[in-house]
């Protein structure tokens, strides 16, 4: 018998219009603050697997292959809601970062910004990314 | 002499990696709310016009042209900050947006959330879309 959280999964792929490679871009959000930490892109399994445990799962372009988010880094993302835009080709997770979402050590990916005539940085490194990498 | 807008432009692009079609994901943000309101692509010419003007312009994919946000249904977005993720291969804008956002007349195209075995809707219709686009 399929649980509820198959179900959910079967309402939202009915929803969704994947692209052409069975993917579709998906917003995390930092579910109190507000803070959108990063954009990534999410497969019909990784969002089956999403609902199914609470953790996000992301699928890696360039490793082709699911990517549960945290699983090296210990930087894990719990999932607080999903939601679906009106296309139903975008998603928006609101989620619980656990420390860092960015590689780069910072807590969001868009730490760049336009200042006068050029980008700045304009978030600190809050974690070594040696540290989350092992490297 | 390239005004200050256009330097940056250059700056960004530099930053940038563009898809096969030569656009990015922007994701637009309510600057003082936080509220993540939706998600439409950007070509080179859509990011310098908006750097250059300060209103938000996308490309429409389907249309195939630059899409002045609130052009036809008024509901502009102002542009309050550009930020450009770690990849370059996301922008995140914070804007002001003027009304709702939503084609469907909802603040956020958001608007919709896994409840128990389903979709739900989750944010009310502020304004009749007859009346965006006098339909």
């Amino acid at each position: 018998m399929a649980t509820e959280q198959d179900r959910a999964a079967e309402a939202v792929f009915d929803a969704l219009t994947f692209d052409d490679a069975g993917l579709i871009p998906a917003i995390a959000q930092q579910h109190d603050t507000g803070e959108v930490l990063m954009m990534a892109w999410m497969s019909r399994n990784s969002i089956l697997e999403t609902l199914r445990g609470g953790q996000v799962v992301y699928w890696s372009r360039s490793r082709k292959a699911l990517w549960r988010k945290g699983e090296t880094s210990g930087q894990t993302q719990t999932l607080k809601d999903f939601r679906v835009d009106c296309d139903g080709d975008t998603l928006l997770l609101l989620v619980d970062q656990k420390g860092v979402a960015c590689h780069t050590g910072r807590r969001t990916c868009f730490y760049r910004a336009v200042r006068g005539r050029g980008l700045e940085t304009i978030s600190e490194i809050e974690v070594d990314p040696a540290k989350l990498y092992h490297t």
